[in-house]
């Protein structure tokens, strides 16, 4: 499938975005020019050292002001500063999108400096891996992964965008800014708070016992602590910009935690039988879904 | 490497029961006997189809009677009635081993039941998967993986059953029961704890959004339902027997975790970031360790 955007533009060089930088070069057929651009030049340097970008700029004004495409693939955190510094340059008729893991807060940081002859339409894909960075991104990063876009009506644009996703090999699908607030809080940022704090808690031991659960780390713990390897910037942003719907899910699993905590305490071996038994049918349902 | 015991009784043929048999199979030069029992006859019928194991008995009485190595390999919450079911039946100077993920339990509930010419070495691998049940099993799960010896003198018997999951490809060491339970109470345990809650938080989701969850799981709540796709006996068992180790750690990891969600309430920025960068370096170091 080819682009419909010719100048696509590249705002911070983490993994999402020289991966979407891989993924054009790989995937497009039609001639494509990218414009790249992070605000740390070491980054900047390692991606004109790689040579996956037509032109890597020194100032952000020359990476959007060509672009039809310009993808803001900053920490959610950043996004406001980004917003407010690229609101001269865009072309008109340009559409913009992000790439941030929590959508309300991000289309209330950037959309006030959206001018009217641009088109803003914010998205997320649901990729991603413990590494960061510019040497970390990969064409193949979003292969068979959604990619939602947040808007509440089909537009020419969207269709166009919803295109461009599908030709790095996304599927793309459609959700309200809150509803993908939700889903994401339980699915990706409860998780993750999770792992970061049982693996803090491990780092928080005896010297002796925590280099001994290094050195033994069974199979759930060592995945623990590869989702909480993820870029400490990134989420911190993500809970400070998605702290209401994560706090509410986060009540649920403290409700729950309790329950099983007295479970084990008063030996109620039926009811944990029972949990855990109701939780392998919600692995089959991924499974069956094709999301693994 | 080869093995020094040339009978060996398998009891229980779930994931490890069944992966020991066909490890021992692929990896074992000399001739080993190997007899199989499991309390449920599909299994019994299951293995035998397989061909995996000499003999597959349909009393425990006959498939630990001449055995030197008896493993029971069934549930902790099982380890008192089989070893009550083989106390008249052992060989004399044979070993009895177990693989257990708890260890004190495992020793208050057989020992009683080991007759003094007996040797009664605990241990357990530290290797597993979430499948479970005969058909799981394969021959390389040991590979690599640590497998425990809980002694606590080093003896001619001691040896022998390192030699022996040496040759199935384990790297072996030496615990006490205490510290055992204590490594798996935050490396295995809590790990699972946890991942089942926050799966069985998700399937309490009004239907539209837990159908949604499922469908978009991203790569952080994927993880957690392998996890919670676990055996839910065994673990239930896990969580009985271990349940003092267990609750301490959660204590710690509530604090942890109550520490987490004020500083999202208050938006302290500066310590999700120190917190989050912490955890990232146990991840470097689990590397390092070679346990990836």
């Amino acid at each position: 499938m080819k682009s419909e955007f010719k100048k696509i533009s590249v705002i911070g060089l983490g993994l999402i975005g020289t991966s979407i930088l891989h993924a054009i070069n790989t995937k497009q057929k039609e001639l494509v020019t990218t414009f790249a651009f992070d605000a740390n030049s070491k980054h900047r340097e390692i991606v004109s050292e790689m040579k996956i970008a037509t032109f890597v700029c020194d100032k952000i004004h020359d990476a959007v002001k060509d672009a039809d495409l310009v993808i803001l693939a900053v920490p959610v955190g950043s996004m406001n500063s980004v917003a407010k510094s690229i609101t001269s340059s865009l072309k008109k008729g340009a559409t913009v999108t992000d790439t941030g893991s929590t959508k309300n807060s991000v289309i209330n940081d950037v959309n006030p400096y959206i001018p009217t002859s641009v088109n803003f339409i914010p998205s997320h894909p649901l990729a991603g891996t413990e590494y960061s960075g510019p040497k970390s991104g990969f064409s193949s990063l979003f292969e068979n992964r959604y990619w939602l876009i947040v808007n509440d009506k089909e537009t020419d644009q969207t269709k166009k965008l919803a295109n461009f996703f599908e030709s790095l090999g996304s599927i793309v699908e459609t959700v309200s800014a809150e509803y993908h607030d939700k889903i994401l809080a339980i699915t990706s940022h409860l998780p993750h708070l999770i792992a970061f704090t049982i693996v803090g808690t491990a780092s928080d031991l005896e010297t002796d016992l925590k280099n001994d659960v290094i050195k033994f780390s069974a199979s759930g713990f060592r995945d623990f602590t590869r989702i909480a390897a993820s870029d400490p910037i990134m989420w911190r942003d993500v809970f400070l910009n998605n702290s209401e719907a994560v706090l509410e899910m986060l009540q649920r699993f403290n409700e729950d935690l309790s329950d099983l905590q007295k479970a084990i305490r008063k030996k109620q071996g039926q009811k944990l039988h029972s949990f855990f038994s109701r939780t392998r049918s919600i692995r089959k349902k991924i499974i069956e879904a094709g999301q693994i």
